[in-house]
């Protein structure tokens, strides 16, 4: 049933009802009132420093119906506020969501998108503790997460030194692959084969929440950042934070068989990918190499998540990138860009 | 400049630029890390709990640019959120602002939306600390608010009881007949006069952060709703979770000479307003009689804000209106309906 037939009091009644069914499973979160007051009523952990983001997803620029389901959506969403709290090391606490409607979109779908992220949520101790419903031409879902971390211990954007080494999670250029072959139409046959892995990880990214406290606690990580620009772009916002370069190093880049037959199918170069493409949610960091490569394997044992050393940081602001010919070209850091015109 | 030319990462280096220039006034909101990183990192008060909360204000739902320039935009969206943590009796401590933008939409008047927020938050101790840009069709401002209060000491909607007077603050019905002389096009000739008070109280209501908290601690409030649906719907909501009726007095509804007078100069009827237009931002709680009415001068004397004692909570859940000629007939708790096709 559409929401203007269902209307805004059941909706968000049916919301309560379902967020209520969940909150028992989440005891752990210290939730003194959920949804329904003007406020939610939390409780700090003693001691604790609190991390605060919003991110906001929107029907046409983040995602497109035609390649996404409503539940994926929630997830998604969540996904990326939750990568924000992993990337400073901090553990998700609790999330408000903000939708936005169209008043045609069926009332179920709206439900599950609010579960989809409820339940992303929940999978990393995190609880939904509010939100709000409104009227708009297209599907918005805003949230904002509360986190929280030892007392000095956020890892910034800002604590990379020249001699440190660069550090990147996963296989990034996986998801950019993922959105290309929705965006043409090749989520079927092929799917299950080349396209598949990269077409799962863009529809379902994973935040990297314990993993980046390990590294930070075990790997000597002391600047990161998540990955949703992309590498390239990533990279640059953490260097000029930490007022760094960077040589990269393109043969060190982590294109694995996923990546390679994905791009392959696609007829893109999987570097180019590895380095462009946004969306990974794997973690970039900046650490000592002995620490960082010392904990490699305990990181690839205990999360199954490999780590790549793909650079050093160097003095001075330059971002190079060294190709395995041996010749140095500057890094173009390439960022997606919200507001450019439709091309 | 359009924002498509000013691009997005120049518009949120300038919106970090003039936060961090208002920054220094709001040393006392405890925080670590500004806009600028993966998150804010704060520091919550000891012992306290927090309040969350989130809102958004959508053009051509909430606002029309015809009626308000977008400075006013960011104070109204903020002080909408404020309100809600006033009804809890809290204080508003840190805020996330997602701005959603067509690309054609002046760079410059997107920085006003900001600093107008950023300016109401911090008129009540409240640090801007975060937010988020993107590409929309329509100008939505999606806060995200966190305060605190001392624990256990939340005023929930649910703890009215049996016997309870219900009283209101200010003069609720205002904010609407400014919004009716906006949407008749009177802001002009005769705004001054009849409708100057009213138009002003839409455009900049004022969130009773600190009249909350003395309604609580000497006004014996002990269940509490900011009036954004209208007098009517918020205290069915209420009702509702304390498991109460009410019964109102209809003569003793606050309709003073701004309300009058703007309501004449609308061809409105002035209690028909004070029970069903919204957007006020004034308190509606429940509280023993001799409490509440012993703090009224000097709710008066210290907030210049007046207190009308305007019915009685009831046992069972009836809502109910008594009339000047003592006819006792049901009251219709209407309510804002975001879903409501376009007349």
């Amino acid at each position: 049933m559409e929401v203007w037939r269902t209307g805004e009091f059941a909706l968000v009644r049916e919301i309560r009802r379902r967020l209520a069914a969940r909150a028992a499973s989440l005891a752990g979160a210290d939730v003194r009132v959920g949804p329904g007051d003007d406020c939610a009523v939390v409780a700090c952990r003693s001691g604790r420093e609190l991390l605060l983001k919003t991110d906001e997803a929107v029907e046409g620029v983040h995602f497109d119906w035609r390649w996404v389901e409503a539940r994926a959506v929630g997830r998604r969403a969540m996904a990326q506020n939750l990568s924000d709290i992993a990337a400073m090391a901090g553990e998700p606490r609790w999330a408000l969501l903000a939708l936005a409607l169209p008043p045609a979109f069926e009332a179920e779908r709206a439900l599950e998108i609010v579960e989809g992220a409820a339940e992303r949520a929940a999978e990393f101790g995190c609880a939904l503790v509010g939100g709000n419903v409104t009227r708009a031409e297209r599907v918005a879902v805003t949230i904002a997460l509360v986190g929280d971390v030892e007392p000095g211990r956020a890892v910034l954007r800002s604590g990379a030194r020249p001699g440190d080494g660069i550090f990147v999670t996963g296989e990034p250029g996986l998801a950019r692959a993922g959105l290309l072959a929705l965006a043409e139409g090749r989520a079927g046959h092929d799917a299950a084969a080349a396209l598949g892995p990269a077409i799962a990880r863009w529809r379902d990214p994973r935040p990297r929440i314990a993993e980046a406290r390990f590294l930070r606690d075990r790997g000597g990580a002391r600047a990161m950042i998540d990955l949703s620009d992309g590498l390239a772009g990533d990279l640059a916002h953490l260097a000029s934070e930490s007022g760094i370069g960077v040589r990269l190093d393109e043969s060190a880049l982590p294109v694995g068989r996923a990546l390679e037959a994905a791009a392959r199918a696609l007829g893109q170069n999987a570097r180019t990918l590895a380095l462009e493409g946004g969306e990974d949610y794997e973690l970039l960091f900046a650490a000592p190499d002995e620490s960082a490569l010392g904990a490699r394997a305990e990181l690839e044992a205990r999360f199954g998540l490999s780590l790549a050393r793909i650079g050093v940081a160097t003095a001075g602001g330059r971002l190079e990138i060294a190709g395995e010919d041996g010749r140095v070209r500057p890094l173009a850091a390439q960022s997606y860009e919200h507001f450019r015109p439709a091309e």
